[in-house]
């Protein structure tokens, strides 16, 4: 399915969640299964090429994707949660938002020790969620960490902070603010 | 794998969230893609046989079991998110918790009208949170609405609580209190 194809399927809602946000809706996305389809196909041929060891899906959007796409390659998934979700022995990294901070948080575990780990979620922005979920892979031990996602907001920094992070993004389509 | 083993890939946090309570913790299972894919395929294997128009995933350890089986059975998949979470036209269900109430929202869709809808979960405990996303699935026009979840706290009355509202419910393994 094309880019064009795919991005018709993601609903634009004005003004959410305040006054001046467009805000990229792929629950419409996840309706079409031919759409979901072609998705998660095209992050999975992508992937394959690059050998990674783990998945790290993000809460909770990232989840979903994260989920098909473990499932679609064999690979371990590891979970980057908000705080205070996850029941065992964790790490977790702030990071900022607009206003304030945010905390996202991982289970410790020895599985990432030199692994190859693609994060996963369905927008890129900032960057900030999913930097401080790569920092966590590299604190598990990772040996490189890339990212994925549906959606890039081409004019937020996100690709290129993480480019600056020495990390690969790989995205399904580009939004403009003005679309 | 066979329940036995599905079981050994979960791991029994004591006294979480609170004292007194055994959390069972489906990261451990997410970690080992033997353990998961075959839990994906026995979820899959059960729907097919009964012909399944749509998934609905509850958030968000729901979303990634909905995320693989709706991949898996190419399926629409929508969501059930606790409120506040979604930009578009909501539904909402209310749900007690053992001290208080909880809500779940759905966007309005025309998509599940006369639709047999699964609606999934990594566990059933006492049916509070699955009735609650049946119920929203009702009020869509769904013309069935069936239940599957890793997990089944088999002391707890989940599974009559949905078999009293009318809801086959499948999960991959039970749990003992005291296991």
């Amino acid at each position: 399915m094309t880019e064009e194809a795919i991005k018709s399927n993601i609903r634009t809602v004005r003004d959410w969640p305040k006054a001046g946000i467009n805000f990229r809706d792929v629950t419409t996305l996840f309706e079409n299964p031919d759409c979901y389809h072609s998705v998660i196909k095209q992050l999975a041929e992508w992937a394959k090429s690059r050998e990674y060891d783990s998945i790290a899906g993000i809460d909770a959007r990232g989840f979903i994707l994260s989920g098909a796409l473990a499932y679609e390659l064999k690979l371990p998934l590891v979970l980057v949660r908000k705080k205070g979700k996850l029941p065992y022995s964790t790490i977790f990294e702030d990071y900022e938002l607009e206003y304030g901070t945010a905390t996202v948080e991982t289970h410790e575990t020895e599985l990432i020790r030199d692994h190859k780990v693609l994060v996963v979620d369905d927008l890129l922005a900032t960057g900030g969620t999913a930097l401080a979920a790569i920092r966590l892979m590299r604190r598990l031990g990772a040996s490189g960490v890339d990212f994925a996602a549906i959606i890039d907001l081409v004019e937020l920094p996100g690709r290129q902070v993480l480019k600056n992070a020495g990390v690969e993004a790989f995205t399904v389509c580009g939004f403009n603010e003005t679309e």
